[in-house]
């Protein structure tokens, strides 16, 4: 079967970009708050996408008529909190004994471990779906279990362990920048 | 006329952007440069796009049909140096006196506001094209005209005052981290 959709259908043919969502706009929500409240500027960057076609009639009003979702070399949001320069990326875990690393494209990892060597703070939001926790996982403690161990995934024990569960509330959402502020706190002092 | 292109043919039909598009390669290659010499991780973001249709014949292999350019909200270009947030822009400038504020979108300026107030670090990159000269200048310099000028544009005078003079160089092209990193220097002494 083949067909064209307009972009509001699209959702229940993608099922996992459809749970994907729910996260995202907490996160998305979130980040809105911050910068409402002068509390961080933190984006999410657009999709990239390679355009192959566009229609131009006139200087402007170019239209795009045929492209490609291309696979991001980076993580999907950053910005500035304090100065510091802030670099994430939010991931959904079905599994309620370990998030599989095939989650995380290798060119991720090595952005991740790129931010850390900038002096960048640079993380994971992974919420366990089936029981609706959301944990912060500092890239630090990414790259040492990749590091240390040949497993191909990461059990949620040690998510748990190694990682700070973000309460949710009403608002903001996922207040994830108060386990940000505390590892600011600890390793550059007060800012 | 109304006539379908081959990306790679919309160069000569769009003369703006292909004039931006030589100051955006030479900051593009310089952004390579700092990241293959572990110096910044600075990239552009992806051009934002709103997506009106999409083709999706299976899971792996959606083709977007129709899509519309979409006015960006922040600056082109963000990252991290030496731990801090960088976001900035590149801008030609046609005059040989002046530099046009309607090449800066008001959203644009409101975003170098708030980059300063969370103590990121904010400029333009301006290439005064006749004479091929391209100035840093910071974003405090451009608040601190738009807030004391009536004006509508920059004179080409304040920006060689204020700014500072990039030379043009084999590899980095455009060395603008020199300047950052001075900047640096001078208002949180050495990193």
């Amino acid at each position: 079967m083949n067909y064209t959709n307009n972009i509001k259908n699209i959702k229940k043919y993608v099922n996992y970009s459809k749970r994907g969502m729910n996260l995202e706009q907490d996160i998305n929500d979130t980040n809105t708050y911050y910068r409402n409240n002068n509390i961080a500027l933190i984006y999410k960057k657009p999709t990239p996408i390679t355009i192959t076609k566009v229609d131009y009639p006139r200087r402007s009003a170019a239209k795009i008529k045929e492209a490609f979702f291309t696979t991001p070399s980076t993580l999907d949001y950053n910005g500035v909190y304090k100065g510091k320069y802030i670099d994430f990326d939010v991931k959904e875990c079905k599994s309620l004994t370990s998030f599989p690393l095939s989650n995380i494209h290798n060119h991720q990892i090595e952005c991740i471990k790129k931010v850390i060597e900038h002096k960048g703070i640079s993380f994971l939001i992974i919420r366990v779906t089936k029981i609706n926790e959301n944990y912060l996982l500092f890239g630090e403690d990414i790259i040492h279990f990749i590091k240390n161990n040949i497993r191909k995934s990461i059990p949620i024990s040690y998510i748990k362990e190694k990682g700070y569960l973000i309460n949710i509330k009403y608002s903001p959402r996922l207040d994830y920048l108060k386990i940000v502020n505390k590892y600011m706190e600890e390793n550059y002092g007060k800012i």
